[in-house]
């Protein structure tokens, strides 16, 4: 996933040093990648998806004029950081579903991949709330449409699969789906829970797998079909 | 829980209509519970926990005054809010540790106790969230010490009492903890990926005991021991 490590990855120096309001000389699909870079950075740091274009702007390098160009606005720019973030995780889910791999296989490496995406880009689903709360006509449909019915899809595919071979129980493929997306996220949204409840100030990589193979395990063992009884 | 009913009931119609400002003649608990449910009125209607003390004291009818009598400031109020919604089901959840059941069936009436709890006041973990972010000096570590704390080490009981006895497999309490707040929670905070996602409008009753049973028995099979093999 390039644009998923460009996307955690600092700026080095030199470019904060470069003025801000720079236009390059050839656009380029670099500088809108280098806007969304900088938005998410700026989320990611601050633990909220309030952020203001010309923090964006100043962040980049960049001209703000260019975020109107690319994306614009603001609700234009915040959807893109969704679909670069999110579009590939579910083009590789989408891909998964089909693999010669065994259900439960399927939902381990589901799960994972969810709780890297969160980690890597712990603003998602608070941006995705964002975008349906506060763009109601315009792109909050669209994060319905291109982001949670194909994951629910993607789910229920990989369910249906595992109840036909006997694997897993009958399950709702909507309840599972929230189950699902708040369980793994909450270790990257729960920061303050952690210290004041539990003295932990990060959530290390460490943690992150513990938390993964716990979930994972929880998940597996709680959709098992039971055991036949002779 | 009788604070609980009276924090959801609607005023009659001819309370709204009483002048904002008035100061009862007689102090009392009442007027103390009318502010405390006229903010969770708000924020459950508002689906958000900003909430300004003026409009507080107009949907009670009472006195801005009052919120400085009792709670000394607005974050007083919302702390106090809290104990108001969480206290009562944390001592309920202690008596719960305590009674002659086993651990499933202590686990079970923990999850729908949760459950209801978010239903009836679906602001709570906002709010919870809230404090600890905005009053880190004052309030926040008082979230962890009489909300979180409690209810983990409730939790851990119920666990260590299965594992004894040989129902449960071992599992980390901290992210069993954050595993079942987040997943009892989601159906109620999820409102506008219910709509976009799912088409659906409302968590009817009916729903929430769907959430309620599938969400149990995931949890309940997920921590199972696995059977003894002769």
């Amino acid at each position: 996933m390039r644009t998923s490590a460009a996307l955690t990855k600092r700026k080095p120096p030199t470019k904060a040093r470069k003025p801000a309001g720079r236009v390059p000389a050839a656009l380029s699909q670099d500088s809108r990648e280098e806007l969304l870079q900088a938005a998410g950075q700026i989320m990611t740091e601050r633990g909220t998806v309030d952020v203001a274009l010309s923090e964006v702007s100043q962040r980049s390098g960049l001209n703000s004029a260019l975020i109107k160009y690319y994306f614009g606005n603001k609700a234009g720019m915040l959807m893109a950081l969704v679909r670069s973030v999110v579009g590939k995780s579910i083009g590789q889910l989408n891909n998964l579903v089909k693999m010669p791999l065994t259900p439960e296989e399927k939902l381990r490496i589901h799960i994972g991949g969810m709780i890297n995406t969160y980690y890597r880009y712990p603003f998602v689903n608070r941006l995705l709330h964002h975008i349906m709360t506060e763009e109601k006509d315009s792109f909050g449909p669209l994060v319905g449409e291109e982001i949670i019915k194909p994951l629910v899809q993607a789910q229920r595919e990989i369910l249906e699969e595992g109840i036909k071979l006997g694997v897993f129980r009958p399950i709702d493929p909507m309840l599972f789906y929230l189950h699902i997306a708040s369980s793994c996220d909450v270790l990257f949204h729960a920061s303050l829970t952690l210290k004041y409840g539990f003295g932990i100030e990060e959530v290390t990589d460490s943690l992150k797998r513990s938390h993964s193979q716990q979930l994972y395990e929880m998940v597996l063992n709680g959709i098992k079909a039971p055991p036949h009884t002779p």
